[in-house]
């Protein structure tokens, strides 16, 4: 099911190849945030004229609408929306902590409250896979607790080692209903070095087909974000995928990816298109680092110098439109221009993965 | 430039050929509303695809956004938008004149305000034909001014007169130029029989290359609309293009084309499309009337109902996607969903113009 198929001798990069229901991904590899079951703004033809490998979606999404009935009816979300690639789904744990006044935790599961309607549900892990099955998504996510930044040690404790038993009820639950979907743990911890060293080991016992690393990036100063990485990364089995959740910027996956990690998603490329933030390379062949600054830059395209630019939006998928014209849409508001941005920066986080596997195939990385 | 190719023998109805700088369309047609140099939530290569033969936009509009001076610099609309197809652009006069409050009329022009900004514009019958240079439209419309409905016979008289005045400034102006462009003049009148008569006979004096009939479906009664296009249709030439600006829905069209219209332009296919409103087709071979119910419905996408419905948005060119899915994508505001429903009401109003069409040659419409 996963096999690394590079290694390189720079760092603890390596080329993967993860199997699931719905084809092979090359890793390392990001995945386009498709929330509701819809990539905003763009269509299911368009992620594959992108080469988009994987989409992420919802489970706490999904199951506020359409709902677990009506997903059981259309079939699951691949047939739904007109996707045939392989879809991760998280479990909504994240979600469902963030809303932090409408919910509450007890061993069982957590209890929650849709701020829209104010309908009640109710997660267990049980629950959590049953609706992900309904989904029926090739990676399936734990029920896990993150737990806010700053967050004390005991109460990181607490919630690591009932994110672990819940785990253990993901995984249970998972056997017997005997799906071919993969299963993900996710390691928490918060900021701290023997609560990630507990999570991991208590975790990495357990037959999952691969490991997130969960509550990263979640508010926490820059250079903790690069510790926390630093020390939880190795204690990830080399055999298993390594997914880090919801980073982030190009800068960060790249030194994600020298620690050894192999899955990505973020919001970053999709949010900022809506508010005309571009990502742009600097040059055809860019030597990749950590530090962002010699080989891409972001420009807000609403800025007025670009009623000007008759240059292409990119050199890529978006070369008969210029940066002129993207302007224009931006400022009168057309929905067009959200697409058109939106198509660019999936191109630019799409193209820097396969840059990063072409990268440690040649040792450069 | 324009041939009828075909009359019926049942009706006015007529099938035609306008020939234009960015090719030949064939009418009866309808041109899609690309307000600000773009269909709302659509791109050029999906335009393509539906076949629409010809586009609308905005004088007023793009006076605006981006303006002159950067429409020039662009090189055009074409050049700007990326469409190769032909475009009309209207004069402006009708967006000025619903300024009420903002704008004034002398015999030289009119004045307005930019109500975004302030900023203050005038535009003359040669301004208007200047700035349709510049955008480069291959049918360009004459500065008219359009009297609100109800309108005294008195005012609309001085106003159709001053508009025949305006139309005359714009040819002359055109003529000096040389350009390849069409210009079309406007006949007002409001809904009176003795001054639409008087409009048509002073324009039709003039070397116009095309006629539009303004200043219908503002408001006025439905019975009145049928009423005013059936005695002003005939004070047109058979040997030119006749334009019905701004209407309408699928029937009033049959009812105009049997009248002996040529084209039309609407924005209810891409407007009702933002408000989930999908306008069907009952049977693959329409019979065509004037009378809406027998060959077409309209619905909202958004009622619980479609929720359940597994049924494709159409047989057409939506077919991969379910009527429960549009049905989601308008209940979680994903913006995909805009361009779904804008792309199935186009692809039906286009359908319906080659259906006309079909029906004129065989002699039943």
């Amino acid at each position: 099911m996963f096999k690394v198929i590079a290694k390189s001798k720079k760092s603890q990069a390596r080329v993967s190849r993860l199997t699931t229901g719905h084809g092979t991904i090359t890793g390392p590899f990001f995945m386009s945030i498709a929330t509701r079951g819809a990539i905003k703004n763009v269509s299911v033809d368009e992620m594959h004229q992108l080469d988009a490998p994987i989409i992420l979606s919802n489970t706490y999404h999904l199951l506020l609408r359409p709902g677990v009935v009506l997903m059981n009816k259309y079939g699951g979300l691949h047939k739904f929306m007109g996707w045939n690639g392989p879809i991760l789904t998280d479990s909504g744990g994240y979600q469902v902590f963030s809303l932090s006044a409408h919910r509450k935790i007890t061993e069982e599961g957590a209890s929650f409250k849709d701020p829209q309607n104010g309908q009640a549900y109710y997660l267990t892990p049980e629950k959590v896979i049953e609706i992900q099955q309904a989904i029926g998504s090739d990676i399936m996510m734990v029920l896990d607790e993150c737990p806010p930044y700053p967050s004390t040690h005991e109460y990181v404790k607490t919630s690591l080692e009932r994110t672990t038993r819940w785990a253990e009820r993901c995984l249970v639950y998972h056997k017997k209903r005997k799906s071919k979907q993969l299963l993900f743990g996710i390691v928490q911890g918060g900021v701290f070095k023997d609560l990630r060293k507990l999570s991991a080991q208590q975790l990495t016992k357990l037959s999952f087909d691969g490991f997130a690393i969960g509550g990263v990036a979640i508010g926490e100063p820059k250079k903790m974000i690069k510790k926390v990485l630093g020390f939880t990364t190795p204690l990830l089995p080399e055999n298993k995928s390594r997914y880090l959740m919801g980073v982030g910027r190009p800068e960060d996956i790249v030194l994600a990816v020298q620690q050894g990690v192999d899955m990505f998603d973020c919001v970053i490329p999709t949010r900022e298109a809506r508010h005309g933030r571009l990502y742009m390379w600097k040059t055809d062949k860019p030597k990749l680092t950590s530090k962002h600054t010699t080989w891409y830059e972001t420009v807000n395209v609403s800025n007025a110098r670009f009623a000007n630019d008759l240059l292409p939006i990119n050199t890529t998928n978006l070369k008969h439109y210029t940066k002129a014209y993207l302007h224009h849409l931006f400022r009168t508001n057309e929905g067009l221009g959200l697409r058109l941005a939106t198509l660019n920066n999936l191109d630019f986080y799409l193209r820097l993965m396969r840059h990063i596997q072409e990268q440690i195939k040649k040792g450069t990385l």
